[in-house]
């Protein structure tokens, strides 16, 4: 990817109405160099997804977590090995240089953090993407449910539970879960509307105490951003696709890229494509 | 697995009612050698299921193959490599002695078939089971569909037809379809029944004229026996497990098991618990 290129779209001022953004120009920003606090809020109408890139080596073990956890690891997509195009959801894009930022892990270490992943990509990296829960805040929203990170212009806050997924070859690790505080009397809608989403999660793992999910303190979130609750509101967990990060921290594999929680992958497909009822 | 333990039950008779038996009482004779000339029609009410099993090394392309080519290769469970138990659909069963019939290959040639896998089962096969289409006969039946290829005591007949696969990795190759005569008036009631359970590969892929799949002579198979229509019958294609076995054949991996086409893998898990609606 030549950034000379698109020299002239090299902006770094966040966008005023992200939400009204084509994913193909989001990407674009995010190409060259962009980095927003967030995705959340972003490219209203058009679904994320988290990404984990691995060599091929263990590429079988990783597509057999997904399939094996698939409330934390939906599939959306795959990649042929050493190919950057998710052709099924976003067939102009290129994986390595379209989501605003990366981790770079090896052996489990977190050792960089950057926009641009192109010198990290090796030659037989495979990528999968897994659906986001930003997909449904848009439906969320229009069900009349307040998301509070985006009212705060927040990232969402993720935590990692006592709750292990179900191993895959050399795979395993935690559940990891997004957060939104919800009004106690729309809990019911918001499980409704997110049941909707499968391929995003689907509806809560959780509402309610989060001890149950062995989590200390909702203001202490593993990552992301702290969120705040307004009085009445309900804590409510989502299965998040920050999971493979902690599965990646736990197994200790050689190597490995994902996004940054928060800064996902924007595909040029239509959440309401995603939604089964 | 010793056979000198389940001595007694060395009957090479084919029973009376194999509709009757469990699937546990039918892996048991399987066990110990009874090779029947189908397992279509038995254990009615049971979910039946297509092998294939390939060294780690090629599981990810297998594993990638299934999910871009679910209409033939619908995947009911997968193995951790060396493990031969298939512990979403029958935990307590083993891959490699309970089928009535396998076949390996080595570079795309099958070199044997025989009934008992386990010394051909290297250390890091993993398996994949896909869902089979004798699974809703059961639901044609009791719908006043008539299965003619069960009237008459045969196997169902399977063609290779000149549609692709979407490849995946090292494995590309063609469709292949069973085929099932339709009294004219009930082509649309087997339709609606069978697309009722998609991980059976669902509803057909076409009936009518052979040739618009590229079959020149429904009286010669390459896959089960010819069957006879009646007047008044259409031909009715299905995509067929056996795909597979036309794509290791078409790729030439150095080494896959497979079962033998019409000798299937009798699960634990009932047919209607894989019906959609």
């Amino acid at each position: 990817m030549d950034r000379t290129a698109t020299g002239d779209n090299l902006d770094m001022t966040l966008p005023d109405q992200p939400l009204l953004l084509s994913p193909r120009q989001a990407r674009a920003r995010f190409r060259t160099g962009l980095v927003p606090p967030t995705t959340s809020g972003w490219c209203g109408g058009f679904a994320q997804a988290n990404l984990l890139a691995v060599p091929r080596e263990l590429a079988f073990d990783a597509l057999l977590f997904a399939r094996r956890n698939d409330r934390p690891c939906p599939l959306l997509d795959v990649t042929d090995p050493g190919d950057p195009v998710p052709r099924e959801v976003a067939p102009e894009a290129d994986l390595r240089t379209d989501l605003p930022g990366y981790r770079v892990y090896e052996n489990g270490e977190p050792i960089v953090e950057v926009a641009d992943a192109t010198p990290y990509w090796r030659d037989d990296m495979v990528a999968f993407l897994f659906g986001c829960s930003f997909t449904f805040e848009g439906a969320l929203r229009a069900a009349g449910v307040p998301v509070r990170h985006i009212e705060q212009g927040r990232n969402v806050p993720m935590y990692v539970t006592t709750r292990q997924c179900t191993p895959a070859g050399r795979l395993a690790g935690p559940l990891v879960v997004s957060m939104r505080p919800i009004p106690s009397p729309l809990v019911g809608l918001a499980g409704e509307v997110t049941a909707c989403y499968p391929t995003m999660h689907g509806g809560p793992v959780h509402a309610g105490d989060p001890a149950e999910l062995g989590i200390k303190d909702l203001d202490a979130p593993d990552f992301g951003d702290r969120v705040d609750s307004r009085p009445g509101d309900v804590p409510v967990f989502w299965a998040c696709g920050v999971t493979p990060q902690a599965v990646v921290m736990a197994s200790r594999p050689p190597y490995a890229i994902t996004h940054t929680p928060g800064l996902m992958f924007i595909t040029d497909r239509t959440d309401v494509s995603f939604r089964t009822a």
